[in-house]
């Protein structure tokens, strides 16, 4: 057992947390400086985007009332690099109009930074609205 | 510039070349001899699935021709690890039926095993028809 992995994973876990809470609370900038500035998101059916395309993405949700559920299946810290496979599944619930659901598996590559901090830096995302195939 | 991680990097680009080839000839074993035996396949809508899973899946593929365009975005070997992001487009003919085109981006997971030979260990793989979002 090596503390500093330790401390890496423990990071990379608060990492997910803090992403999840500020996007609950529609708090962009926070969850922009979570993710490196040459990040890429890979999402089904779309072109690849980076931090522009995810931000404008995120002014659609901001009358959307959000639920998470986190569900980290492994994270493997190489150095200043390490890899996560987590599971998520998202209540949505728009000010007018029913909740519905989207889960999925994600697959992400993250980087720690010069001044220590772990931020995303490649993140393919599989959710899909539940139940279609 | 390091030879060994130059190396690497080639060996990986040549996986992706066997197993797109494999592919093409149905040559299932040599496709199965090419990931971990804990191998772990994410595709939008579905449960991950492991080298089972990818053989059953495979099946139903032996009547079906396929071209493949594979354009390596990235690679980056971090000793026994490395990760690659890949976009690949399929042009799937069915004996009997019309082509069809599956195409998207692909993160990937790669491991060194102990015998030198890198195999695939995790895969998030968006592909999805063309056109549909």
């Amino acid at each position: 057992m090596r503390p500093v992995r330790q401390n890496d994973e423990q990071a990379i876990r608060e990492l997910v947390q803090r992403w999840l809470d500020a996007s609950k609370r529609h708090d962009l900038d926070t969850v922009l400086s979570l993710m490196a500035d040459d990040v890429l998101f890979m999402v089904p059916g779309q072109k690849p985007f980076g931090k522009d395309g995810f931000a404008a993405a995120n002014e659609a949700m901001n009358d959307v009332t959000m639920e998470a559920e986190s569900d980290i299946q492994e994270i493997k810290v190489l150095g200043d690099w390490a890899w996560m496979h987590n599971f998520l599944r998202l209540t949505l619930t728009p000010s007018s109009g029913s909740p519905f659901v989207r889960s999925g598996h994600i697959l992400t590559v993250l980087r720690k930074q010069p001044d220590g901090r772990w931020v995303i830096f490649r993140d393919a995302n599989l959710l899909m609205p539940e139940g279609q195939k």
